[in-house]
Formats: C-alpha cells, sequence, structure tokens
C-alpha cells in the first residue's frame, strides 16, 4: 500500500467512499434533506457491532446505560455561558407545536450536558452517590453549514455515544478522564484504528469544559478525521445548575463532571483507513458476517455441494460461535457473488467446489490481502479463529504503518505549507504557546492545530514556526475535517 | 386480587404508578419539558431485555433493522393528503437553522412513513426486491396538548418500534398482517400481558390506511390501554410518493405496504398489569436481576454467609445463564434490602443465612406470592428455571382472568353508562355500523369505540344501543388512555 489504483482511490476518497456506502448496503445519505441519512440494514448491523464492543467497554468499569429527552429549552441550554455561545448558532430551533407558537424555544440537543445536568440535580443527594457514570447512544444535531459528508460531517449525528459522569473532587474527575481514555483506546484497537491523542489548544476545546483531549486518523486522503474527544469539565456545568452533593463533613459542594464522545465517525475511519478498490475491509470483530461461503461450480447446479455449504454455514456458526452465511442464490455466478461479498468486506470468503468436496476440505480466502489456503474441515473452526486474528493483527499494523509515514515534523511554516498542501497527514511544529500565534499560525497553513501530544512525551526544542520566539511545546497540525 | 389495598392503589393508580417509575428507578419525567422523560439506568435495562425480544421476533421472520432520519421536510408530509391533515396539528416543527429561517420547515417525525416511502423509490426496482420489510426502533414526538403520563402519553415518544413493510399484491400485504398480528401476540404473550385485538372504526384508523387493528389492555384503574397497532396501508402512500416496481411481465405497478408499532407502552402495561403494593412485578423474562441474593445474619457481619452469596451469584450466571446479582451493601438491613428489591419488582428472592448454610440450602422467595421455599443448592439452577416459568404462567393466567373479569356485554346505553362511569372496563355492545351513530355513541358514553373483535368470532344479534337498528356487528367501548 499504495498500490497504483489505491493512489488513485485517495485522490478520489469522496467518490469512492459514498460509493461503497451505497453498494455495500451500509447508508443512504440521498434524503431529501442535506446531511441526514439512512443506515441500510447491512450499515445498521455492522453499527450494532461496534456499539457492542463500545458498550462492553462502559458496562465493564461501571458505566450505566440511560437515556434522555432530544429537546432542551432554550432557558437550560443558556445557563452556561460558553456554552450557549458556541452551539446557539448551530442548533436546530423548535418554534411551533402544531399550529402555534411555543412559549420557550426547543433545541434540538447538539450534545446533552444542558439536558442531563438538571437531572443529576435530582439525584445526587450525597458523596454515597458518587461517583455516578451515565452513557447514552442518541442522536445529536447541528445545523451545519459546511459541505456534508456521510457519517462525517452530518446534521442529524445518528449514533452518538456520550458519557457523563461526576465525581466528588477535580482529582477523582481526572482519574476518570485516564479511564475515558483507556476505554477509546481499547475501541479504536478493537477496530484495528490507529490514532493520535492531542490536547487541544484553548480555542478549540469543547465549550465549557476546563480542557478537550481528541483522538484523531488520518484517512487515505491525508486529512485527519476526529474520532472521539474527552473533556474535563470541571465545576461549571455543576455550578450553572447548582448541582451540589453533601460531603463528608456534612458541608455542601459542587460536583466534578466530566464527558467524552464518539460518533458515528468511528465507521467512516474503519472504511477509510482499511478499505481498498474492491470496497470494505471490515475488521472480524464488527462484521456482521464473518466468513461468506461460496459454492463453486460451473453450468449445471451441483445439489452435493449447495448442501455442503449450507451444512457447512450451520455448524460453524454453532461450534465456531462465528457469523456465517452461505450464498446460496441461483442467478448469480461465483465471480458476482465475491464481487459483492468483497464489496460489502466480508473479512473470509469460504468456497467449495468438486475437488474440495473430495479431499474433504476448502478454499479459504481472507479479503485483506486474498492469500488463500486449502484447509481440511476437520481443522477449520480452529483455522478460521486463528485467521481472524491475524488478519485484524496484520490490518492493524498496516493502518498503524501507514499512519506514522503521516507523522511528519517541520521547524518552518513553508515546510509545513508545502506538506499540508500536498495532504501528507500530520504535521509536528514547535509553537510558543501563545493563542495569537496559534490562530495566525492555523490561518497561514489554511489548516488546524490539533494540539499537543498525549500519547507520546516529545522533547521541545526548536522556536515557534509563527513568531520565532523560544517554543514551549510541539503541536500537532493537519488538515482537518 | 384484588385486595383492599389494591383497590385504593387501583383509586390511585396514576399516583401509584408515577411513584413506582421514579422510586425504582425505571423513569424519571420530572424534566423541565413536558411529556419528555429520562430512562434511568434500571428501567433502560428492562427497555433493553423487552427490545430485545421484539427485535428477535422480528429477525427471525426476515425483518431487517434500519434507522432512518428523526426530520421530515413540510413536502415530505404533505403528500398523502389525509396523512398531514392527520399531523400536522401534533407535530413539533423546526423553523430556523441557528439564527436563521429554513427555507422549508422540518417536522420531528410523528412516524415514518413520509420518511421511509422515498427512500423505498430509491431502493426497489423489481418484484425481486419485494418483500422488503423493514424496521426501526427510534423516538417520534407528538404535540400533545392533552395531559400527558409518563410512558403512555408523552411528547417524546422515546422507544417506537415500527415496521414498514413492501409488497408486490394486496393478497401479500394480507399476509403480512397476520404475520405482525402473530409477532405481536408472541411478543405480549412473553411478557405475560393479555390484550384484545379491535379493528378500529373508520374515524379511528391510521391516517393514510385502508385499516387498523389495534392491541388494547386494561390498567388497574378500569381505563384501556392501546399497546400495538397493525396498518395495512394499501397503495395510498406509495401513490403519492410514486414507489413503482416492474412486475413479473415487465409491467410497473405500485408497491403494497403495511406498517406496525409499540411503543415504550408496552412497559407502562407490564407495570401497570402486574404491579402491587411493594411496586413492580417484573415478567422473568425482561427482568434484568431475575434473581437477587441477600445474605441474613443479625448485627455481626458474617464473611462466610457473604462470600456464599457472592459465589452463589457467579456460578448462577455462569452455569444457570441467569442474570443474578447478590446484594452485599454492608450499610442496609435485610428488611429494607427486601423493600429495594421488591419494588423494582425482581421476580426471584435467594436469602442466605445461618440454618441455609448448615444445611446446604436457601429460601427462595417468589415475588408475584411471596411463596418461599427451602432449595438444597445443588437442585438450586433447576429450581430456578421451573420457578420462573411457573411464576411467568401464573402472572399470565392471573392478569388474564383479570382482563376477562373486565370485559362486559351490555344491550343499551344506560348500561354502558353505569359500566364506565365505574370504570369497569371493556363493554361489548350492538351497533348499525353506521359513523354517524357510533360518534353519537362515543359522545353519549363519554368513551371510544375500540372496534370489532379481531381475536373472537361474535353472534351478532340485538340491535344498535344508539339508533335501534338491526345490529351490523358487535363493538367494544371503553374509556381509553
Amino acid at each position: 500500500m499504495p498500490t497504483t489504483k489505491r493512489e488513485q482511490i485517495t485522490k478520489h476518497f469522496g467518490t469512492w467512499y459514498r460509493k461503497v456506502l451505497i453498494d455495500a448496503g451500509v447508508a443512504d445519505y440521498r434524503y431529501p434533506i442535506k446531511g441526514c441519512g439512512v443506515w441500510m440494514p447491512y450499515g445498521f448491523a455492522i453499527r450494532k457491532h461496534g456499539l457492542q464492543i463500545l458498550r462492553d467497554l462502559h458496562d465493564a468499569t461501571g458505566h450505566q446505560e440511560a437515556q434522555f429527552p432530544l429537546l432542551v429549552p432554550e432557558t437550560s441550554l443558556e445557563k452556561e455561558a460558553a456554552h450557549v455561545k458556541s452551539f446557539e448558532e448551530e442548533c436546530f430551533w423548535i418554534t411551533h407545536g402544531g399550529l402555534k407558537p411555543l412559549d420557550v424555544k426547543l433545541a434540538l440537543r447538539p450534545t446533552s450536558e444542558t439536558v442531563i445536568t438538571p437531572m443529576l440535580k435530582l439525584w445526587i443527594r450525597s458523596h454515597k452517590d458518587l461517583p455516578l457514570k451515565l452513557y447514552q447512544i442518541v442522536n445529536v444535531f447541528r445545523y451545519e453549514t459546511k459541505t456534508t459528508r456521510p457519517l462525517i460531517r452530518v446534521r442529524e449525528i445518528s449514533t452518538f455515544k456520550e458519557a457523563h459522569t461526576s465525581h466528588a473532587t477535580f482529582e477523582d474527575s481526572e482519574v476518570q478522564i485516564k479511564e475515558a481514555t483507556g476505554i477509546y483506546k481499547a475501541f479504536f484497537d478493537a477496530l484495528d484504528v490507529p490514532y493520535v491523542i492531542s490536547r487541544r489548544p484553548e480555542w478549540d476545546k469543547f465549550a465549557g469544559a476546563l480542557y478537550s483531549d481528541g483522538f484523531d486518523t488520518v484517512l487515505p486522503d491525508g486529512r485527519t478525521l476526529q474520532i472521539g474527544t474527552v473533556h474535563n469539565l470541571g465545576q461549571n456545568f455543576a455550578k450553572a445548575f447548582d448541582v451540589t452533593y453533601e460531603a463528608e463533613g456534612g458541608k455542601r459542594e459542587h460536583i466534578w463532571q466530566t464527558c467524552y464522545g464518539i460518533s458515528e465517525r468511528w465507521l467512516a475511519a474503519v472504511l477509510g483507513v482499511h478499505g481498498d478498490d474492491n470496497g470494505a475491509i471490515l475488521p472480524p470483530n464488527i462484521a456482521p458476517i464473518q466468513a461468506i461461503i461460496i459454492p463453486i461450480f460451473h453450468k449445471e447446479k451441483n445439489e452435493t455441494i449447495t448442501e455442503a455449504c449450507a451444512k457447512l454455514a450451520e455448524k460453524l456458526e454453532k461450534e465456531a460461535h462465528m457469523r456465517v452465511k452461505a450464498d446460496l442464490r441461483d442467478e448469480l455466478t461465483p465471480g458476482s457473488k465475491f464481487f459483492d461479498w468483497e464489496l460489502k468486506g466480508v473479512p473470509i470468503r469460504i468456497e467449495i467446489g468438486p475437488r474440495d468436496m473430495e479431499q474433504n476440505a476448502v478454499m479459504v480466502v481472507r479479503r485483506d490481502n486474498f492469500e488463500k489456503a486449502s484447509v481440511k474441515q476437520e481443522a477449520l473452526a480452529d483455522y478460521l479463529h486463528e485467521v481472524m486474528k491475524k488478519m485484524s493483527k496484520d490490518m492493524r499494523e498496516k493502518a498503524s504503518k501507514w499512519l506514522r509515514e503521516h507523522v511528519h515534523s517541520a521547524k518552518t511554516l513553508d515546510e509545513v505549507k508545502t506538506l499540508l498542501k500536498k495532504r501528507a497527514g500530520i504535521v509536528e511544529v514547535p509553537w510558543c504557546g501563545e493563542t495569537d500565534c496559534g490562530l495566525k499560525m492555523e490561518q497561514e497553513i489554511n489548516g488546524k492545530m490539533l494540539g499537543v501530544p498525549m500519547d507520546m512525551k516529545e522533547e521541545v526544542s526548536g522556536t515557534c514556526i509563527v513568531c520565532g520566539k523560544e517554543a514551549k511545546d510541539i503541536v500537532r497540525v493537519a488538515v482537518a475535517y
């Protein structure tokens, strides 16, 4: 990677991406409202398996799933000053119920701090109620005026996992930030999607937070995609909504909050990072069909082979606990079946032809590298589990290598400009730490500051690429989605 | 049933219901917008198990889960004339994106026919694409002006399972109606909730449908609750959105559609139908905790017992595949733990005290009738599965008996009025079949016509209770939520 063909795709990533989404039956954004799309059945199934991993990670760490209302009264949204300032121009506003104007305008939640915090006020009484770690998976809305892109920049973010936690002390909230970061790492590792973690600059942090950390990956077109964010909210919302608890001595204190979110962009990353000329390549963890079984015969249908395929599918489902399907459609050739399932990114193809039948074997083909192996039926279940593990590891390594190759460092503005112009990925540069310089940098490079690396310690040396003063930080910059 | 206490509850069902919802941690509607509520973690878990049954029933019959957008352009909603007329005064309307007015107003979906049908137009080409059976579980919205009630009459219907199917012929759609009815029967049977099925009168059918069948149950206060509806849409939406398919001869035909929906009212029914003075009683099928294990000791903590409880919970989870929890909280007495878990409706309580330990036994207590039994540990797993089955059966029978006792018949308007005034449940009466008479009947009895029984054949005899003409149908009437 990249092949020549791949390079063409990189150039035309947007076209490839939209085509794969619809043709593979993942998502269809040809809805009459811009930035609103449909999860088609196959896409919905991928989504389900991905969300199950996310749910398991949250449940295993004491998070409880809940569900809060969609609508936010303007009077609630207004309570945290920085928050409303950031969001009011991005909200969809309901002004009418039926034919009558409403007394108080209602926003569609752009995120749920102002929805959840008033309820915490009812629920939290004493330190015994803390920590309280809640999450929900819901739709949230932003009135995007920029160009929208399926699953990436949308008006209905149809799949937002947002966690909201409450703590007794700042220290506890800091521990929570570490846990949240760990959960997100584990999630993207399970998807074989590599990432960098950076602390966002002041001007780009979540409105109402003390600080925000972002997970970013690089898509084939060299632009970064923010795929997860973790925020320490301090006591800002707690004070705005006056949420207090009785501390051990009996004194009332405001709670400390964190929140962290992941949207359906995780799937955009999976498709973008792993896909190839033939379509999607799904990590076995989230593939709705992990192995597709295809009978091979020419012209005349072979009932014995067909039956063997159906039986094998059943056997693997039951005994190997895999998600398996036999494609027994009469009207299609093996070739067009291959095409279909490659497009959909099914990790493993199993072919059974007359010779395989004779040898009591099957042909196993990996979707990621098309490696073939003839495997005896009795050894198949173990072999498939091994192959899935291996495939996931190889996909992760390949993608990580690609990401590493797309992280550069530069010492001057011109170098950065040249790199970003050719969409080379992420560039690490020295910065003096001043907001003025940072904003000027973003303007000059026509890109975004992702922030200070949180996933590695970098020696700070050199001078700010904008003002030439001594550097205080190394920061990542990129052309971001 | 009903006990004297129960009768008081019946009178004050609303108070009991709201209190149980919050105190058991199911749902909290003290949100700053009327008719919008929160699924609390325990309630969310019940919801999850209930929805899993519903999903399994749909998946097993070839339905595919998908997810469609929330927002509907006014221009789409307007396309089916009867539909828009029914819904425009019930919609929440978005008029602004950020600070700017929108060109086309957007409704929050009140239901999704006008959302889904335009996509079908893109996806359905030929008879080979049919039948197409889709469903989604989403939130829908109605601007209720009447008094709202948690999970029953709300503005954000937070959990709407709506299925939408497309067929080549009217006959196929009729077969689908039967399948849908079967799915809903199986679902309510799994919840031990009894129901009657009635074909809604013309003036109460779903806007845009050929006909609508409703599932109703009776709550403890004697009012009926519609808990599911099944509609044959004919070709009304297909024609409005011009959705056609190529029939076998090559001719283009409009598709035939059905739709059917169940909201979170299923849980309102479960709580109302089964609950008692001590709180909720959950059918084992959907209980997030099927058995709660409580150590019994006075004053001094007994480590051996505590450990035995923890071990047993683990063992039952692993070996009996049950959802089990040990309540090892130090600060609470056994009595207050009983109170907590009874309120939450946990089907089975397992007590382990010093004497039980000696005998290698545990005490098993059923939530529905408080029957106790001492059971040897080695026989426990089998016993618990038996008890859960028995309990479910008993709950279903008790509730069915109660429902049957609350279905009456009457021959005169006065009889009906008397029965409904004392909230006696459902009354079956002869009706001439004329709309004028039907509407007049509803006005006179201050109730609703549920419609003609679809779950039994009734001999039609007698004369219409309004006009005195020969009866054409027996119809059910009631005071409905």
